[in-house]
């Protein structure tokens, strides 16, 4: 283990403030925490918000009437909470439309097969694309069968290992199928789980090759067509996509405040994405992640904790497919970058709470946990190094502390990016855990006496 | 408890000759059961075969070429496996037509919503039937709301409580919609697990009230325009189908037997129906019944087991909308009814078995039990009292005893009905269990030296 001499300086900082600081943190705001807590579990309302705002605007692409009416709705609801500095900061947005779509297999036998197109790709010509079908199991298996692929239409038939790996076949599948003379690509959706239930998502393309149409099927469907295949049939299928990428449109981050009381100008950021993919109802992806910040600042002005430094509560535009609104929010507030002391995002659904994963250094980790701590009685203060969120990566990349919410992911890729993202998957009770997580990490890493220690730019 | 003068002989009968019995038939047949069982669980035929069956088809509603094909495909095969008797028994089956079909939110915004049209339903007029939505949470609960439902859709958002209780919406709910006025009716897919997947099945007219459509819906969806309601929305929906019943048409109960060796006249019939409703491929609801038990058959050839009784599976046809393939079989063997010692059906998906469903005398009870205690060692011999089977329903009202295969259930009605009844939810070590017991009750019973008592008249 090779320790650089910052990081040595760091540990030795924090061994030697460590029992002073651990006891003055936990201690000093352990009557906060609970009185957060215990008012947190009785109330629903983060519940029936969210599925008020998915139920009233229904999914929420980018580009689309449904997602700039919703975060009208937020600023005028955020304004009625009494929250401060209300405001939608511009965005500018891709805009990909998915229009009439369909897949059929056309031999051995006609069977329809659900699919949705992936975000960001092309139309097929009007009448489709009618092709053989070349079953691979991973981009090996492609380059391995490459002679075969010329004309085809490529099925990745991959089962899903972890959301990470697997999803790389829908993102890039379509450009490793190009690259040997595919004529469409189709994934099989990302998920462990499924009802005949295709899952959409971002894919992207690549300049040295030409673009072809990709689209996902049902683990189901890629299956059997892979049983079918292995069983001597010629497989054919029909793909007819008229999706469109239209000229960028303006869309908002939307944002509240409470002003700090001593330090207005540093700043705790924490939310999710507004926006959804363009199927279901956006409930876990992403609109719970908004909503439960919301509420979390709604439950420490009902409280009356009022934090020494500003609480900034934002639905960042745009996650989906493009990420637009976590660079916008990183231009936007670059003079304040500095002043953020914690960033945290809520991005993978708003089922029980176990605890955050981090980003940052090392001395911050250790104050982290010991807020942290404070979320042991229901189970949430697990703290573990990582990732953070999309969102607030842009900034997160400029050195600010970042914490992502970690919820219990048992059925999140069930759901996700599909027609069944919606509130009924989710428990008032679970939600209300979610506020108080959100709502105490928040608070303290707001009130505390110094900010959470950045890392040094030679450690970052 | 009041035991009747012949069920006590029977029950003296049975206590006089049990110790002789129940040594004799569960020591007579331990060996051989062990065989089956052993051999049964190494082979994963059974699967496989479901799975091209499914995926060579597709699935296979009343009147369809792909239910003749696959009678067609059936026959062919039972003959290559050398099975006596091999014939399809002509049925006349009901014929009703799907056709295009969709259902949208159209206040107070614009949703589609899955659905899929309940068997047996009338169309809407071309253009739709555009309508407020009344949402009754019960029969009782539109009795009290009877005054507001004339014109409107009703939806009967009634959750899942068990299959025969919750079922009644979705088969009765179009004529108490249509008995207090309303235009069309909606019912909440009966299940209890939803990737908001709507579900179909059958419905019935009655003769005193006009004929509405009648569609289900998703779970989610149901429950998001009863949340819309109770939030003050006016709910429009918007029901467009185009289904039609055509003239009955031929089809056939596909068959195939063991010859008994000393009683060929006397029978065990047994399998599930190869018909399936028009969406998913019919894999557990019910290809998988009629392949278990097909199966079982081709493993007692395997094994040299040759039964004393002729075994003899059954495809049965038209379970799904009209039950005319178990009548037809009734009425073809009026004359041998007296000679069926014993039925069984697989129509509960063949997920892990736990025994059977037993309808006959009390006698016969003790016997079966005796023979499913064999099953203990995959725990798949606990025997209950209650139903047997729709197809087997027909013959076992006129005293054959029947048996019903109980398998774990947790997930059948996840699945039920839908585009989600695919082989992939099925493990192959559960179906080969499932032809393990079909395979030692039904030998059992066939070789066994005294038939299964019936119910005399008096206690049937």
């Amino acid at each position: 283990m090779r320790i650089r001499s910052s990081a040595l300086v760091a540990l030795i900082t924090v061994t030697l403030t460590r029992p002073v600081h651990a006891q003055s943190i936990a201690d000093r705001y352990r009557g906060d925490a609970n009185r957060i807590i215990d008012a947190a579990l009785k109330d629903s309302t983060a519940w029936n918000r969210l599925a008020e705002m998915t139920e009233k605007f229904g999914n929420r692409l980018s580009g689309t009437p449904a997602l700039e009416q919703t975060i009208d709705w937020v600023i005028d609801r955020m304004k009625e909470d009494g929250l401060q500095n209300v405001r939608g900061e511009r965005a500018m947005v891709p805009v990909w439309v998915r229009g009439d779509e369909s897949a059929q297999m056309v031999k051995p036998r006609i069977q329809k097969l659900p699919m949705l197109g992936l975000g960001g790709s092309i139309a097929t010509p009007p009448d489709g694309i009618t092709a053989d079908v070349l079953v691979v199991g991973s981009f090996s298996d492609l380059t391995a069968k490459a002679a075969q692929a010329s004309g085809k239409i490529v099925l990745f038939d991959v089962p899903f290992s972890n959301y990470g790996e697997t999803v790389q076949y829908r993102a890039r599948g379509a450009v490793a199928a190009a690259k040997v003379g595919a004529v469409g690509a189709l994934v099989r959706s990302v998920t462990p789980n499924s009802q005949r239930t295709p899952h959409t998502g971002g894919m992207s393309y690549d300049s040295t090759v030409r673009r072809i149409p990709a689209a996902a099927i049902t683990v189901e469907d890629a299956e059997m067509i892979h049983r079918l295949v292995d069983r001597g049939e010629r497989v054919r299928v029909k793909l007819t996509m008229s999706a469109k990428t239209l000229p960028d449109a303006p869309s908002r981050n939307v944002m509240g405040e409470i002003v700090g009381s001593e330090k207005p100008d540093e700043v705790v950021v924490f939310g999710g994405h507004i926006d959804s993919w363009d199927v279901g109802r956006g409930a876990m992806d992403d609109g719970g992640g908004v909503v439960v910040a919301w509420e979390a600042v709604r439950l420490l002005k009902r409280l009356g904790l009022k934090p020494k430094r500003t609480i900034r509560v934002v639905g960042w535009t745009n996650e989906e497919n493009g990420g637009r609104g976590g660079q916008a929010y990183r231009d936007a507030h670059k003079g304040e970058v500095e002043k953020h002391v914690l960033a945290i995002e809520s991005d993978g659904g708003v089922f029980k709470p176990q605890g955050f994963s981090f980003s940052g250094s090392d001395a911050a980790l250790d104050l982290v946990k010991q807020i942290a701590s404070l979320l042991d009685r229901i189970d949430a203060g697990t703290i573990v190094k990582g990732g953070a969120g999309a969102d607030i990566g842009p900034i997160v990349a400029l050195g600010v502390p970042g914490l992502g919410l970690n919820v219990d992911g048992t059925k999140y890729f069930w759901y996700h990016h599909t027609e069944a993202d919606t509130i009924d998957k989710l428990d008032p009770n679970d939600m209300a855990r979610c506020v108080a997580t959100m709502a105490v990490m928040a608070f303290v890493a707001a009130d505390m006496p110094d900010p959470l220690p950045r890392a040094s730019t030679e450690t970052r």
